[in-house]
């Protein structure tokens, strides 16, 4: 059997085992992305092991394009205008829900003895709300046009941009461990970048769309958006920023052009391809029987319950002022971690400041707050808007 | 510079190189397909070395992929049905058109002294129509509903399936040219796969469609052909085939279904991110030297000519009861060879029947053919169709 022969039965097995485990979960009712990281536990090194990893590293370059494609979406949905219109609310809720989170993870990290590097990224794995995931409970249990739900996406947004700001500050931190000055000159220029691609890009974008709109050749959008990903990615790569981070900007970027929602049409399917490889291969690297180990399993009870209390008090603190049933409702939709934490989980773990036990204390930290909050959610009683409205 | 962002920039550079000269070429009036190849030629290692191969893989990964699900999109656009509607003409000269081109181009290279499997694989690579280069010409100048037209549309169908059966052919016969029993079986076997799946498969596909839309979930029709593109592929691999007979075979049992529209809509940003890498890669691999050679260079003007004249007296031959206007638009119809033919050139450079200045020659030869056609089409004057028939 040829060698490539070999890869594409590790392309097809890895594509149908995410698929199949996804389609289990959605009849669970449970999020496709908790299948799919499931099917790579299952699969990889650790259980059955029909996976090796490294795979020749095609699955690694696959998980790679995925994560990159998936953030580039995530911008997409990132637009500036919108956040202004959720309000103070929605921003004081987005800030508290990053602050204590960071401050709890990292703290009882710190805490307990492991390495400074290693207690950020846990706080900075602590602190993103999954998007997608709230939107699609909220949008399952009909409650996407209540105030609450929009002050939910709009905290969710802000979050994500917090996040990634945080993401360039810890890994700058992380890198630059040797002095003050070049942690600060790191982070000055990281933030640069993310300041001027979102401020200028996005301006460049609006400007330029009609130009775009000219080109004639069809599809030219969806190729320049990817062009600008996938140059952005790289771009951030060789400044010493995680790739995401650039695809992240690019999804901003796109976001202010008039052709957004024909670029996330035609993004679909490329994401429905290739993202699945990132959940399966991060679920592969993680090391269930860690958790057969007492102090391992103590731990991640722990960070589950600050991950959880984090959002919970931060959240519902910062919207205490609409009552509260919504205040809770709130807060308990800010739960949810999913991709954003594992994403943060994965570039800690490729940089050596997680080691491989907190690394799957991360991953069970972004399952369960997945699984755990949306049933709590529906059981909450707030005034649903009337259907039309 | 991390090994994953050397990678990146790789991705990058590929996809930038392939999208801008495709853009070139298409302002040049000159289909996409031989500016990526020539982008390919541009950045390789004969040229400016940009792109080193063996890329870590993920290039020829990508490029695999890529050729995967352009012929499972060549299968999906190939309906049985509608051979039957196109009648005995189209039949005579997809067939003619097969066997001329390959009688010719396998006659010369055996008797300039080249091996046996060198010659079966230069034959097979002369005899494919590109489909998509034909369709959109014809459309470009507004003769896509002519009669002549729906004769080249059909007969180039039924190239595309003679040509996977042929390959089938070629490689068992260089693959096992120990003894005559061992071709047959491989041949019987292979043919055996490739009638099952055309004929038994498209049949399941038919009766289990109303099934599949029961399935609920979005996009299940696009994963689900995903899924039977990449197993058939996988499979094909397995039982010693070429990977893309069992994609265009998944394309043709979809094809079937009542969702094909909606698949093929589906595998459009999926073929437009990932066939350029195939494309680049095949350039990167031509040797444009081999042409300061002049033996060479008379080799490569001998077998354009006879795929030129192959197709020019093959089909006009069978369609000579047309008219001799209309014979000769369809006989130049069929003259551009495009993807197909470098397809096969490929396989043969990977299993070491095609030594590198043919596999230069054949990659020309396709590139000439498609280049030289569509402008003598668009002179030839045929009555057409008017406007809204």
């Amino acid at each position: 059997m040829g060698h490539m022969t070999e890869i594409l039965n590790e392309i097809f097995l890895i594509f149908f085992a995410a698929k199949a485990t996804g389609w289990v979960f959605q009849k669970l009712k449970q999020p496709a992305v908790i299948g799919e990281l499931v099917a790579g536990i299952l699969i990889g090194p650790y259980a059955f092991g029909w996976l090796k990893l490294p795979a020749n590293g095609f699955a690694e370059v696959l998980a790679e394009l995925g994560v990159i494609f998936l953030l580039f979406s995530v911008g997409l949905d990132t637009q500036i205008g919108s956040l202004k219109s959720v309000g103070k609310t929605a921003v004081m809720v987005g800030v508290s829900g990053i602050v204590l989170p960071f401050v709890l993870g990292s703290g009882l990290v710190y805490l307990i003895g492991r390495p400074t590097p290693e207690a950020l990224f846990v706080g900075a794995a602590l602190v993103a709300t999954s998007v997608g995931v709230t939107a699609r409970v909220l949008s399952d249990v009909g409650l996407l046009k209540t105030t609450e739900a929009r002050v939910i996406m709009g905290a969710a947004v802000i979050d994500d941009i917090l996040a990634m700001i945080l993401l360039v500050i810890v890994s700058g931190a992380v890198k630059g461990s040797i002095s003050l000055t070049q942690i600060g000159a790191i982070t000055v220029m990281a933030l640069g970048f993310v300041i001027f691609v979102a401020t200028v890009g996005t301006r460049i974008a609006r400007a330029g769309a009609p130009v775009i709109e000219n080109f004639e050749t069809t599809h030219e959008p969806f190729v320049l958006s990817v062009l600008l990903c996938l140059g952005l990615a790289a771009l951030a790569g060789v400044i010493g920023l995680a790739a995401i981070i650039g695809a992240f900007l690019a999804g901003m970027v796109v976001a202010e052009t008039s052709e957004h929602w024909d670029v996330e049409m035609r993004f679909l399917s490329l994401k429905e391809f290739l993202v699945p490889f990132f959940f399966v291969v991060m679920g592969a690297r993680t090391d269930w029987r860690v958790f057969l180990n007492a102090e391992i399993l103590g731990l991640a009870a722990g960070v589950f319950l600050l991950a959880v209390l984090g959002k919970l008090i931060g959240c519902g603190w910062a919207s205490r002022k609409m009552g509260f049933r919504s205040a809770s409702f709130i807060a308990v939709g800010m739960v949810p971690r999913g991709e954003v934490g594992i994403i943060v989980a994965s570039l800690g773990l490729a940089c050596g400041a997680l080691p491989a036990d907190m690394y799957s204390v991360i991953v069970m930290m972004a399952i369960l707050t997945t699984v755990a909050a949306p049933p709590v959610l529906e059981r909450i009683p707030i005034r649903r808007v009337p259907e039309g409205v």
